[in-house]
């Protein structure tokens, strides 16, 4: 086994430093050290409500990282040791159901393993995240990382960005699209730039009219104040496709009256049960979809279009020992937009 | 003003015999001589429910209709004396707005008019429907009825079948696609019909094994009985496309499961209010959606289609006087799988 450092879960609802082992390497292991690694909400709900789970085993949060590759399994022949790459949430699946033959690995029919608190396909282990100094994954979950850019500020393209990359490339969005996004964080701030990269139109819906100029510098063609009712009857079936980031539970309605003739709504910030009223997809034939995670092919596309147009993550980097700083901000909304943990202190 | 006959709601939530009167002839005008209506749930619904609405205006049920050209306006250059005709639930539009441009007046902004109980956008006046000896409509919401098709049967085409026929339509039904239909009603056995003709696998989903043989005889090439858990899980991810025409609330959920990768339900029975798991759509990717009634180039598309496939309605023909006895039946589900009243005891 190889010693490891990182930061677990505690009764008190926060993290601490714990040592702890990973995995010799396999045969077709990539051993990463981990240089940063994003602070992603499901983190802070993970080690929040860890106390409450009864659950012995330690949890280890972090599923958006990069790296630099330290070691290699004998059969892996794609990457090499030095070799910059990065890691989402998945780090294993079936490999032979639908989804993963259709490089959907994120649907994967037996569940894809997470790269937390997820069980190991061969050993039956837990699997401890990224907010830690190494970590040891077979090499079909691993990507190359595309030169020139921050690496702090990559990191949150593989949970934050690649959950609103999929559906804006599975719903064709390009130029003529004409797409809203609504609410601006970790998820909407990076749909905002891939929308706007990708040549559609971008309209961004927000709360609060102080984060036009934000919204305007990220690429946004419009910014729309969702309180105010006449600007949202303005926009009345004028979008064909919304990305709605808004992470608690919420009316769509306001939201679908804005999507003109079979437009779509993908709802990826609020994953519980939410009430959809018939009538106002019937008007317009619209859909109330969602989407999350992404397959590997959708993945390296959206790094490597990253790379070709200099796309990152707004990002506000931290020492790995000021974590809990990172998730009580995050908790209470203080961060633009992403915060990406260097994890060089751990070494 | 021209004489007319026709059924009315009574304070008791059925009809009874009226005499009335509809407009002279504008210059854009068809008088269609009814021959036969169909009996929708929709005709059930409003006549139950006028007594308690408190309003006045009576109320002449019937929006799927056939009969023949006795009359035209000065203007009307696409229709003759004589010709075979059907109308549907819409007789006006704006004509002008987003949706009306694009051929989907059924979604006017400014609302359609509908064929009864809607006010007519020249004078004000409650429009009456054809449960009844006559209908005058403005020309663009005629449509040329094919040769060789029972009327009869044609009748129900108006309203049940073009809201299956678009959605089928919209997400490109054709060979290779595996379509379920759920709930073989008014809606449904048109869906099936058409689904078949379009050279899609068809799979019925059914509360009763009794309706398997009646499923397979209209075209579907498999049956499910939902309430067998083994069934439906046989079927998980193994549709593209469902339309679900069950007419009453219920949980999407177990359907949403039969979906695969990317694909919809659009339910087009239940409009109301319905609660949607974000997750039950973002495993797969799926979306739900609802549709509803026609624009005038599916209908006649609908129509031409039905004339060379020989598609109609399974019917159950009564004469206009057993109205009620329709509705009544009709109430209790006891119907295969729609009536068409024989407005001839009218003349």
């Amino acid at each position: 086994m190889r010693p490891a450092v990182g930061y677990r879960a505690t009764a008190a609802g926060a993290v601490e430093r714990w040592a702890f082992e990973r995995r010799d390497t396999r045969e077709d292991d990539v051993v990463v050290a981990v240089d940063f690694c994003g602070v992603c909400f499901t983190d802070l709900h993970a080690v929040r409500t860890w106390p409450e789970s009864q659950d012995p085993t330690p949890l280890v949060p972090g599923h958006e990282f990069v790296g630099t590759v330290v070691d290699i399994g004998s059969a892996v022949t794609e990457f090499a040791v030095g070799d910059p790459v990065a890691v989402g949430n998945i780090v294993d699946s079936c490999g032979v159901c639908d989804m993963c033959r259709a490089g959907q690995e994120n649907f994967c029919r037996e569940f894809p393993t997470l790269t937390y608190g997820g069980k190991d396909r061969r050993d039956g282990s837990t699997t401890h995240g990224a907010y830690s100094n190494e970590y040891v994954v077979r090499d079909s979950f691993v990507y190359h990382r595309p030169a020139g850019l921050d690496p702090a500020a990559v990191a949150p393209l593989m949970c934050a960005g690649i959950t609103v990359w999929e559906p804006l490339r599975r719903w064709k969005v390009g130029p003529g699209t004409r797409v809203g996004i609504v609410g601006i964080g970790g998820l909407g701030h990076l749909a905002v730039k891939f929308a706007a990269a990708l040549g559609a139109d971008v309209t961004v819906f927000t709360t609060t009219s102080d984060k036009s100029a934000a919204a305007t510098a990220l690429g946004a063609h419009h910014v729309v104040v969702s309180t105010d009712d006449g600007a949202m009857d303005a926009q009345i079936g004028t979008l064909d496709f919304i990305v709605d980031c808004v992470p608690v539970q919420h009316d769509p309605a306001p939201y679908l009256r804005c999507l003109a003739l079979d437009g779509t709504l993908c709802q990826v910030g609020f994953l519980g049960p939410t009430q959809v009223d018939a009538m106002d997809l019937l008007v317009g034939r619209k859909s109330f979809s969602s989407a999350g995670s992404g397959g590997r092919p959708y993945t390296q596309e959206m790094l490597d279009f990253c790379g070709e147009h200099g796309i990152v993550a707004d990002v506000e980097v931290m020492a790995s020992a000021r974590v809990n700083d990172a998730l009580e901000r995050l908790g209470r909304g203080d961060v633009r937009y992403r915060f990406s943990l260097d994890m060089s202190d751990l070494r």
